[in-house]
This record gives C-alpha cells, sequence and structure tokens, in this order.
C-alpha cells in the first residue's frame, strides 16, 4: 500500500473498529500492580493485551481487516507472513469466520507460534530464515492464487483496530501521564498513539525497540544471537505506522535484549504471567530508566504471551544466576571413599541443594585430589557468602565458576 | 476452637463476610478457557483466586476474621502458622490493618512464601520440619505473649471468607454443573459448598486432595519426595470443614503428584498463567477423569501461584521429556578429530537444539571410539522419532537414555 497521511486513521475509525469486533472479542484486563509499583516507584498499570485468545493484540488488527472483506475476497482467501502472533490471530479469525488461510513464517519462528496456527487450521509453510524473505514469499503466493495479503501493521485497517486498546484503556482509567508501548511493525503504538491523541491527550508516549534490531543492518554473523523479543525483531517500522509515530509520539527508545530477558523473568515472578519477549519491552524500558522521571502514573503494553516454555525455563536459571539463586563452585578434596559424603555435608548443613555435580580427576591441579564443581542452588546472595565461607572454612577453596 | 455444628457456617454469613472485606479486595476473575475446553471436552470456566494480592484465595478468610478482632485483640497483634499461602495472606492484611504480625513456617517452606512474608514486615520465624510442628510452636508463643492466633481453615470466619468465592462465581455464572476444588485444610471447599448449597444449587461438588497426603500417615522414609502440591499438603482436614464437607461435598478424590506437575504445565502453556502445585490440583483432577463424564459445564479453582521459579523450571523440562521435546541419546564415534563436527553437522540437519554434550572416553565399549551424550530440543515426538532415525542411519547406533 501507498503510505498515506496519518489522518486516514482517526478517533473515529477506531470507534467504528471497536464496534465492528466487539461481538467478537472481549475487552482485555487494565490492572495495578502492587509489586512492580513498589519496586520500580510508580504507579503502574498493566494493560494485558496477551490475554487475548491467541495471546496477543494481534487479533483487534486482523479481526477488524477480516471484516471488512467483501464476500467475493472472503470466498478467494486470505494468506499472511509472519513469525508468529499475526500469524495466530490470522488463522484464529479467518477460521471464525469462515475464511481459508494460508500462513508463511520464516523456519525460525517459536515453536508454539507454528503448532498453534496449525491447530487452528490454517495452511502453514516454513519459508525463509527471517521474516522479509517470508514476507515476499507470501505476497508472491497471493499474486498467484489470488488470495487476499493481510498485511501485519502497515495497513489503516490494522492501526484502527490496534488502537481500540487505548480506547479500552481511556474507559477504564484516564489519570495516567504516560503510556509504555512496544514497537516492532509500529502498528500497536501508531493506532493507540491517534486513539489518545485523539481524545485530546498531551500524555507522554514512549515506543520501545530492541536494540537487536539496530544489529541487524549489520551483515549477518554466523553466531548472531537470536533476539528474545523475537516479535518486535523488525527491521523497519511500516512507513504508515511510522507517519504517525513521528508526529503523535514523544520519544523512541532502544532497550538490550538481557534487559527484556529481566523484564520477562520479572513478569513472571511479580505478576506470575506469562510474557513474551517483545510483550515485556515496556516493562525493560522502565528497568532500564528509559523514561523520565517526572511520569509516575503510567501504563505499560503487555501485549503478548507466545514464548516457548523452554527458552522461559533457561530464563529463570539465568535470573536465578544473577539473584545468587544459583551457585557454580569448584573444590578439591582427596580421592578417596568418604570424601564426597562429608562435603555434600557441608553443603547440606548450609541447606544448600546440589542439582549437579563434575568430577574432574586428569586436570586437578594436586595429583591426590580430586575437583569437584557443584551446581548448586541457595537462597540469595546472603546464603551464597554463607556457603562460601563454610567451605572455605572447611579448607576445600572454593571457587566459584 | 471447638468443633460446631455446620449451620455454624451459612449462606447469611458468607454474605456478610462479603461485605466486610469488600471495602478492600477486588473480586478475582472467572474466564472461559477455550484452550482446556477444547483439550478436555467440556466447557471450562477458571476461578482465578490466584490473582489476590498475595497470590492465593486465603485473603478473604484471614481478612474476614482480621476484621472481626477487637481494638484491644488488634492492639495485641495476631500470629499465624504456616507454610505459605496463609502466612503471606494474614501477613499482608494485618499490615495494611496496622496490627503487628508474626508467622512461623516450617523450614521447609518455599523461598518465595518466606521472602514475601518478610517483605510484607511480619517477624518470619522457622520451626519444624512439618507445618503440624511449626502450628504447635505458635499455639506456646501465643500462649506466652497474649497474640491472637490466626487459624488457617478450622474457625467459621476463615470459612466464610473463603465462602465468597462462590458468591463471585455465582454472580458470574450459574449455569455450571460441577465445581471442582483443592482441599487441604478445607477451608475453601467448606466455604464454597456453603455458599452454593445455601443459594439452593445441587451442583456436583468434587474435593481434590493430593495423594502425597495419604504417605504421610507412614514411617517416614529417609527419601520421601517433597510434595509439588506444598499448599494442599495437610495430613488432616480441619474438624469444621471437615463436618460441612461430609454434609455438603459429593466425592473426595486423591491425584497424583506428577498429575499435579502436569496440571501446572499445563496452566502455563494454555494459559499462560503460574499456578501452585496446590492451585492446580482440580485441573490434575480432570486430567486423571476423576469427574464423572457427565458434568460438563464446570468451574475449577485456581487458588494459587506461589510456587518457586525455580522448580517451576524444573516442571517445564520435565513435561518436555514426556512430550518427546527433549531428547538424551548416546552415540559411539571415533575419538579423532573431526568426528564431533561430522556428528553435530548431522543433528543441525535436522534442526535439532543441542542443549549439552558428555563425552566418555574410559568407558566405551569400541577401544578407539568416544561415546557422547547430547541432550537435545527436538519439536516433538515425530521430530525425535526423524533424528534418531537419521543418525542410526549414518552408522552412529544411537541409544536413547
Amino acid at each position: 500500500m501507498n503510505a498515506s497521511k496519518h489522518t486516514s486513521v482517526t478517533i473515529d475509525d477506531i470507534r467504528e473498529a471497536q464496534k465492528r469486533i466487539a461481538p467478537y472479542l472481549f475487552k482485555t484486563p487494565l490492572s495495578y500492580s502492587h509489586s512492580l509499583s513498589r519496586k520500580l516507584d510508580r504507579d503502574i498499570f498493566i494493560k494485558w493485551d496477551n490475554k487475548l485468545r491467541t495471546g496477543s493484540f494481534k487479533e483487534r488488527g486482523a479481526l477488524n481487516f477480516l471484516l471488512q472483506l467483501s464476500p467475493e475476497e472472503k470466498n478467494r482467501g486470505v494468506i499472511a507472513a509472519s513469525a508468529g502472533n499475526h500469524a495466530l490471530a490470522v488463522a484464529w479469525h479467518a477460521k471464525q469466520l469462515g475464511i481459508p488461510c494460508s500462513i508463511v513464517m520464516p523456519t525460525t519462528a517459536p515453536l508454539v507460534k507454528m503448532k498453534t496456527s496449525s491447530s487452528f487450521g490454517a495452511e502453514v509453510s516454513l519459508v525463509g530464515s527471517a521474516l522479509h524473505e517470508s514476507y515476499a514469499h507470501a505476497l508472491e503466493l497471493a499474486d498467484q492464487s489470488g488470495q487476499v495479503f493481510v498485511p501485519g501493521y502497515d495497513h489503516p485497517h490494522i492501526i484502527a483496530g490496534a488502537g481500540v486498546s487505548g480506547l479500552e484503556i481511556l474507559e477504564d482509567w484516564d489519570d495516567f501521564d504516560a503510556v509504555v508501548v512496544p514497537l516492532g511493525g509500529g502498528g500497536l503504538l501508531a493506532g493507540i498513539s491517534r486513539a489518545i491523541r485523539g481524545s485530546g491527550k498531551d500524555t507522554y508516549l514512549l515506543g520501545v525497540r530492541s536494540q537487536w534490531t539496530k544489529e541487524m543492518g549489520k551483515p549477518k554473523a554466523q553466531f548472531s544471537p537470536a533476539p528474545i523479543a523475537d516479535g518486535i525483531a523488525v527491521k523497519d517500522v511500516g512507513a504508515l505506522p511510522k507517519e504517525i509515530i513521528d508526529s503523535d509520539v514523544n520519544k523512541v527508545v532502544h532497550v538490550e535484549e538481557k534487559t527484556i530477558a529481566t523484564a520477562i523473568t520479572s513478569y513472571l515472578h511479580e505478576e506470575r504471567t506469562v510474557v513474551e519477549g517483545a510483550g515485556a519491552a515496556a516493562l525493560a524500558a522502565l528497568l532500564e530508566d528509559a523514561l523520565p522521571k517526572q511520569y509516575q502514573r503510567l501504563v505499560l503494553l503487555a501485549c503478548g504471551s507466545n514464548i516457548d516454555l523452554n527458552i522461559l525455563a533457561r530464563l529463570i536459571q539465568r535470573s536465578q544466576f544473577k539473584n545468587g539463586q544459583l551457585l557454580r563452585v569448584r573444590v578439591s578434596v582427596p580421592d578417596r571413599p568418604g570424601s564426597l559424603a562429608r562435603l555434600t555435608q557441608t553443603i547440606s548443613e548450609q541447606a544448600a541443594n546440589v542439582l549437579e555435580t563434575y568430577h574432574e580427576r586428569s586436570f586437578s591441579a594436586e595429583p591426590g585430589n580430586v575437583e569437584i564443581t557443584f551446581l548448586l542452588e541457595t537462597r540469595d546472595e546472603e546464603h551464597k557468602g554463607d556457603l562460601m565461607r563454610s567451605l572455605a572454612s572447611s579448607g576445600l577453596h572454593p571457587h566459584e565458576l
């Protein structure tokens, strides 16, 4: 599509979208987070757009688009390219509306997103190692087959649908002074900005991208890390969203992937809710202190929850290392019966749980000794310190790895 | 307290409790679970009592109790014994009401529960290796200090408070034919039963205990497993709850701890929400087919979310093994440069992710070979099968461990 003036998405468009999609979707909750508010010394409300049926905000835009197709277009069916959440949203609502649906995903798409799209009855093909390759392939297929291509963000209907989230927030609470929104292709931020500006509010609007998107312009390294925030690992913001964002949004910041990882485990710990990387980016921006201090009453968008559980398990372990709740320590003991029993007794007196042990004979510095590496679970930094001191006072020369 | 006739908790007591606690607590959501309904071929609503501030249903009972103390009793302060959720509930609401609070926990209480109770300003002491020891100690302290002992479940005020959950369910939806409730000390099940029976409904009421509670009568084995469902690892149902349950509840079943573990990961996977073992017991009963088939429109209580994240990470890995998404396989390759590269190439062609490797030289069956054990991540059983066949056809004699 051609880039159009941002007036092509007005608050009236968003209000119409809200009426159009209302029979099919429920309003997502906005809730005050006691624990995040206390930890970050601000009043923080979370908009739980991850609670929609397919786990992300993408449904409102996709549904608003599908409902405006002509009967003839619906017959031809739809096709979408997406690394995940857009695919799920299109597949689910196409199924509900009886529209045939094809999805093209990159081979690197998260497992949970691939499997669920197929389970919704969409024809899923894996093409390309990055989204732009899947995208090109889907456009080609649409050209051949006559299926209608459903854009992920760069379309007024998608933006108007996404903007309904902004209207919902305003219905529940309008005394906020800042809204923080993750930014990938830009549909959500553009939609929410139009809803809020269209309501006459001069709220501070902060968009949050992942630092990972800055690396994407560089020549591809063989071992470049996979993005944790795959949902916003989009090289370029869409043309129409960009126009709106440039006009309405106060600032766009980039956050580190490791902060996003911390934000995911914070949501799990403080809110007991699974939020994916892209969905946790708004919280990551607060953790990096990217929002000026004068803004105290905030809404954070938690806009997606589709993360593979194996990755979640790894992030939990990573956060345990960070918080002093996992300790990798090497000690050296005489290589004879009873050594391990005495050693584990010392560890157990400190109430630390042994997760793994690894014995090294050949490389031990003391020839009669064996070096044993333990992976231990401890309560916190203080407990870890107690344990290290106790091992040292038993003459074990503990060495943290 | 003395066991009293169950008419000592009536629906009017529960209605009064609802009014009493309303200024301090919000109503928890009841939501339809699309994915669990589809998977289990029933209409399933979840009552999210884990969404209360301290992560469990215990708040309503504790608050209803605290609000009925005299000014003089409030001055003396309160004391409670609990392995977790009751402690958190009492500590939080005592703090809100300005009542001094002491908590006695067993040394085995989950870390998250210990830490959070202290963070609410309660004086926490760790006494006893099981709840009944902490309980005895707390009663003794109450005797000495004059603090008011706040019972965990065996008291009409606690049961009436817990029953408010039943009234909330009835306000949101009353066309259910069964309600499934986890059962530890019995406060929640007794309260909900009184609310539902008091409303004149003959709904099927199912209580769910953990199999673990059956083992507790046996002489303590040195390596007996810790309960996953620690919140309902209560040896005996309270006297007053038992009276009510015997009269109102259709059936009480025991579920396996391993099914509870599966229920926890199901909640995480399908509902993207952290539910602790005790809170997941109702879902576990469905997974074990413990509810007669004729009951199709259900409410499951998800009544707590306080599980240590390290345990959650382990349960995720366990479920991955179960679903064929983790594979431990041993292969034998010649002990010379290039072997590992060729081997990992074979694995990577099948798009399996290598998590760990372990090399064994000394114990290899073939003297010139090294045995390498891999921990691999695969998509599902089918993908795992493809990988095993591919390793076999390369002459690697893969052996799944």
